[in-house]
Order: C-alpha cells, then structure tokens, then sequence
C-alpha cells in the first residue's frame, strides 16, 4: 500500500484521488479553498462546461456517471445566430450524440462528496501549498496560520493553470514553460429563464452569435437560464478596454447581439460587475520528476475553452495515468511514461482548441463552411470507416488527440479541394463528390 | 534630472548605465555578484564571445571600442573540420569584414571601469536584488544580511536570463513568457598555446567541426589558446548522459573530433572537471510595467548562442533604447515604445539563432551549402544593392533584425530554385544564373 499528496481539489484532483484510491492506497488531498459545499458562491472561474466523451468514460470509472447526466443538458447542435437575429444550425455529431453543459460548482461538490464517501482519502480544505520538495515528494501546507510538511510516496499536482506545484518545477533546470495570454479575454452575461420559468432560446442547443473577430456563445442551465460568454479583445481599438462605459457596452451590444441583449436584463449592471478575466495557455515539459512528483490536468496544459475540452483532457489525464499505473508498480516509469507519452496530445488538444475558436467565432457564420460540414457529414454517413469528421473524433471519441489532430489536417487538406469543384453548392452529395473524396482517401 | 535603477552589472546593465548617465541622470547599478575585478575567476558563463556590428555601434556612442578592439582578435573565416581532418574554408563577409573574439570577463571589467569613471554612475557590488515593485520602480536588495529598498523614477532589469526583476513581471496576469531547454547542451574544453605561445590553428578564424547531430567549435584568445565548445545533446542514445566516463568521451571525441583531441592536453580532467551547462531561449511580452519597470537584454530575450548575437542583441537594446528616450520625455511613452517596436526584432534573431545552429553543425558541413554560399556572395559582389546576403545582414549591419529574417526567407526560396537548375556547380558564376537570380527578385 502507497499513501499519494493530491494539491488540489478541483474538479481533476478529487477526480484522481477517487482513480488513486481504488487499489487501497491512502490518498491524502489538499485544498487551498474552503469545503465548496458550504458556500455554493466561491466556485471560482465559472466558463460552462461542455462533457463530452472523454470526460463521461472518466467518470464511468468511478461509477459517478448517472448522478452527473441527471442535471446536464444535453446540446445536439449548434445554434448560429446573425447579425439579424436569423439562425443557422449545425449538428454537433449523428442521431442523439451530443455534448452536455454541466455546472462545474455542482460537479466539483459531487466528485468531492464522492471521494469524501471512501474511507481510503482524506480532504483537507482550507490548506495553502506555500512550499513543496519535489524530489522527495514533501509538500508545506497553510492551515489557520500553522504550516505543516506532509511527505508521502509521491505528490500529484492538480492545482490549476497557476499551479504552485509547477511553481517548483519552474525552478529546476531542464524544465520548459510556456504561458501564453491570448489577445481575447471573457466575461459573463445572464440570461434569466422566463417567466414561466421557460427557456427563452432554443434549450438543447449551444448557441453561437459569430461576429469573426470575436463572439458571444450561451450554454443552458437546469433552471432555464442562459450563461452567456463574450470572447472579445482585451485591448485596441474595439475592446473590454475600449467600451469603458456600460452606455457604449449597450451600444456596441446591441449593434452586434441584439437578439441576445433583449433577452439580458439589468444589462448595465451585469457588465459593470461581473469581472472581465484574461484567457492563458500554459504548456511545460517534463511533467514528472522521477517517481515523486506529477503534474496533471491545467496544471500542466492549461488550454482555451472553445473545444470544450479543458475538463474532458484533465479527466483523462486521469484514467491514462491510472491505466499505466496498473501495469507496473514502479512510479518512477509509469510517471515518465504518462508525461513522455500524454505531452504529444496535450499539445494537440491545446492546438486544436485555437482552431476551434476561429472556427466558432468566424466560419460558422459563413455559408462555405456550414456546406463543407454538410459534405463532410454526408460522406461520413456512407463511410462511417472511412471518415470521421475531426469535431467527432476530438468530442465522440476516445481517439488520441494527437493521432486526431493529424487526421483532421488530412481531411483538411482534402476538404479544400473538394470547396474547389466547381458547381460544389449543386454537386454536394453526388458520386463525383463522394468519388473524389474516397480516390484523395487512397 | 531622474535617477534610475539598473539591476545587473553584466554586459547590457553595466553598457546600459553608460547610455543613462548621458544626459546627466543619476544612475544607480546593483549587481549581485562581487566586484569582478577583484576576483578575476568569478566570470560566470564562458562561451567566446563574438563581438559584430551591431555591438561596434552599441559601444562607439560611449567612446569604448578602441580599448576593446585592443584585445580582440578578428575572425575572417570559417574553417570546417571534416572527420578526417581535412579542412574547407568560409569567408564570414567581404574583403576585410570580420567578427571578433572578445572576452566576456575583460570587456565585463572595461565596462565596469568606465561607468565607475563617471561621477553620475554608482555601482554597488554583492547587492542581491531580493524583491521589486513594477509599479513604483522600488527594488529591495540584501547586502551583508541587511535589506534596503531603493525607489527611483524607474527600474531597468539587466539581470540575465534567470532575472529576478522578471520574476516579478511573471507574476502579473496578461504577461506572456516561455523557458525552452533546448536538446542540445554545452561543455568547454580548452587548447593551450603551444610551447612558444604560438596558435595551434589558424589563428583569425572561427573553428567548426560540423557532425550533423552535433558539433565542436573554438574561438582564439590573445594568449594563443583556443577555447572549445562541444554543443552536444543533454540526454539520449548519444549524449553527454550516455558518455558516463572520461574513457567513453575520449573514444568518442577521437572518432569524431581527433585533430581537436590530439590539440587537447589533459582531455580527461577537463571533460570530468568542466560543467556540462544547458541552453535555454526566453521569450515575453511584454518587456515594461508603464513607465516604471522595463527589461532589456537576457532577461527579456535569451536566445542560443550560434549566431554569436545574445551580447550584440542586448547591447543594441541599449542603443535602441536610448534613441527613443532622447526623442521623449515621457518614459511611459518610451517604454511602451522600445517594447512593442523591439519585440519582434528578438523574436527574428532568437529564431535565426536557432536556424543557425543548424547551419552551423550540419550544413557548413556539405559541399552543396559551400557552393550556395558561394553563388550568393559572387551575385551579391557584382549586385550589392540588390542582395545582401542573410549573414551579413546580421552579423555586419543595423538592419532591423525582423526584416533580415523576412529578407533571409526570399533569398532562402530563390536560392532553393537556383540550387535546382541543372550542371549548377558549373554554372553557378554564370550570366544564366545571375539573370535568373535578378528575374526572380523581381
């Protein structure tokens, strides 16, 4: 029997301590804030969350799957909304696949009740990792203005994109790190539910209003409200810095969102005081020192939101570490081998979610792209073996990023070809098509 | 008059004062380490250096050059080693351009002397800077156990790629910032002058011996001895990980490197005895905190030392620098200024760096790039308004390094085509291919 540190418990770090556990070992988790289950307000960072996948297959695992599903939502399509208010639609994947929004607060008590129930781990909340010896896997904790050094077999960091744990690993020679701030920053907006307690936009559905160089999407929630987002530049010209006031906010809104901010009460007030907060990428390698220390989830690959796929990466991190640890008792050559064999598709995922932000923000509001789906779709139809459209591998699959970042540069590549046939808008799901397609396959 | 901050007594800081102080300012320089002139053994990191035109300029506007072109020696050539010894030859530039080996400690204690020289220049050594404030230019150093906070009108961080001021700069949210390790590290090992203090090899060149994979280089010192470094990867199949033992590196050395060997007294002690060291790039954004706080040099732009252009990027920086200060009052202004029109010059010169060590370790090795170079020089000898060559742009003029490198890639697309035409290493001086040059730089 080993006995783990677990820094952090968020939604990957209580999810671990459950993976950790199951063999017996003794998992011992820290965390620097508050029980979450006894002030619902401080649930931190609070983008909607997208399950899809990966993150269900994680969550099987641990048997917690149908306590999650029973208040998702889920999303069939996508909803696209213009200028006008005119909307557009593109299924996320076939028949009933979809993707699921979820509240992270409400995940994060669930997976923390869960590890709670498990005589084999012990949370400890309101510790703050201030020091950590990651060659011997001691880590310093905080409590009620005691300090504290807890030194087990080995540490495991999930303490988010500003990690402590990799605060030491920054520290060590060897080391890369990369944090990157994107030019577009966030904030949230609400729409409440009507009335009648109604959904006043479509409910199962992500709704995005594409505007190319930035966007607003909105995610449904259980109680027919909206959580919407606005990805807009932090800085220039047309910015959060730039609509100063919540008059020009109004203005810019309404030019832009009208259909949405009808539906927004109390504005003013929501842009006002609700934060606007700066989107990071945070990459690093190696994410092991020998077999003491690991880095998982954010922690090692923070990435941006708009593949959904930020949570679902981190639960997989999960179930692949837990996957190598039950071949070999040896941690130093199962943490090697996790952070030398995952990095290739955390990097993917982290690429793939750039992409997807174009994608969101820009193509989805142009015809071209919404008939590139359609013949990507129609096609994958008849050959399911054949073609499955990246979106799908990347959402409706356990497919290695990597190995679906490499197919989807392939389809790519194909795909603008096939834009190129003239008549394409006529031809779409004609053999000649479909022919080109199977003969660029070979 | 202001009064400034310079923490870092390095090459750039101790450069950086100088320019300062021009205009009567007080400036005051802390730097962590003791007095180097007293202690003439303490000069840190060793690699030659390569002193060019960019660095010439740097140091003529504060009237040093003549002092450090005394103890420099001018390198006219490349000199290739092949595994058999057999040596091939590359002019650096034309007639009698040159780079020039300099010493990093001695033009360190020139630099030193000559802002002590000035009565507005006060150096405080053994003053380790322990924490700062960006945003009202407080730095707090330790000196004999005591700390002092020192507050000025603003804070330049000369403090070398592991700077302490850009610690602080990290800690800031929308600071973007990366720490590569890159594959390959480095090991010194020395040639001493022969037994009459004569040069063991050509004297006015640099040495390469080009292995693809890998290479050794050695610069001459006044003294007769040739300092040697061997770029060589840190972990691997073959790396210094995998040669264990002084007996596995004389073998391998004697396979690859044997005229060096042969050169290399006391091989065995020196291999076990030098440090084997790492090389990192460092890149952020962006380099101030308003007017207040600003990096320059190391700390904001480590780059790879196979263009010989980390001092002569710093000490440009300097340059540069102080031309924007003398057109503005403001330093907000002038700081914002230097960190958006100078970044992506860092940028060109960290990727052409990188570029370069491939040109350096493996092409310079093959006739193919011997005779490119050559077709390149004979066109830009009979069009010199029309090409000059990516080398020289670099290495022996002011051109902003970000337009060196777009101009590199044209030549780089043109030169591939030429390489491509047929019976071209009998034609290569000839007017079909010069026409075709000119046509294609239409």
């Amino acid at each position: 029997m080993k006995r783990y540190t677990v820094v952090g418990a968020g939604l990957v770090g209580s999810l671990l301590s459950l993976y950790l556990s199951k063999k017996g070992h003794q998992v011992d988790v820290y965390e620097r804030r508050k029980d979450p289950r006894k002030n619902k307000k401080s649930e931190g960072r609070s983008i909607n969350l997208a399950l899809s996948e990966r993150g269900w297959a994680s969550l099987k695992e641990v048997g917690i799957e149908k306590e999650v599903l029973f208040d998702a939502i889920p999303m069939y399509r996508r909803v696209m909304h213009d200028i006008e208010g005119k909307l557009s639609y593109q299924d996320y994947g076939k028949n009933s696949q979809a993707i699921y929004s979820v509240s992270r607060g409400g995940l994060n008590r669930l997976l923390i009740e869960k590890a709670e129930s498990k005589p084999n781990i012990k949370i400890s909340f309101d510790h703050k990792c201030i020091a950590a010896n990651l060659n011997d896997a001691s880590v310093t904790f905080e409590h009620q203005r005691k300090t504290n050094e807890i030194k087990n077999d080995a540490v495991f960091g999930t303490d988010g994109a500003f990690s402590k744990i990799r605060l030491e690993f920054q520290k060590r020679s060897g080391f890369s790190y990369s944090q990157d701030y994107i030019e577009h920053g966030y904030k949230e907006l609400n729409i409440n539910p009507g009335p009648d307690g109604s959904f006043r936009l479509e409910k199962e559905a992500l709704h995005i209003w594409p505007r190319g160089g930035y966007m607003l999407i909105a995610l449904p929630n259980p109680d027919g409200s909206f959580t919407c987002t606005l990805f807009f530049p932090m800085k220039g010209e047309l910015s959060f810095e730039s609509l100063d006031s919540s008059n020009k906010a109004k203005e810019f809104m309404s030019q832009n969102f009208g259909d949405a901010l009808e539906l927004m009460e109390d504005f003013e007030n929501q842009w006002n005081t609700n934060p606007t907060s700066s989107l990071v990428i945070i990459k690093c390698d190696p994410w092991n020192v020998k077999g003491k220390s690991i880095l998982l989830g954010d922690a090692s690959h923070a990435i941006v939101p708009f593949y959904g796929q930020g949570m679902n990466s981190g639960f997989e991190d999960c179930r692949v570490l837990y996957e190598i640890m039950e071949k070999s008792d040896n941690l130093e050559s199962a943490f090697e081998s996790f952070s030398t064999t995952r990095k290739p598709d955390a990097d993917a995922i982290s690429d793939l979610a750039m992409q997807n932000f174009v994608e969101m923000r820009d193509l989805t509001g142009q015809p071209d792209f919404l008939l590139r789906k359609k013949i990507e779709n129609n096609f994958s139809n008849l050959y399911p073996d054949k073609w499955m459209p990246l979106y799908s591998q990347v959402t409706f699959s356990q497919i290695r990023y990597s190995k679906a970042l490499a197919e989807g540069k392939k389809q790519d590549a194909i795909m603008q070809k096939v834009m190129k046939i003239q008549n394409i808008e006529k031809l779409w799901n004609s053999e000649e098509v479909n022919n080109f397609i199977l003969n660029s396959l070979l």
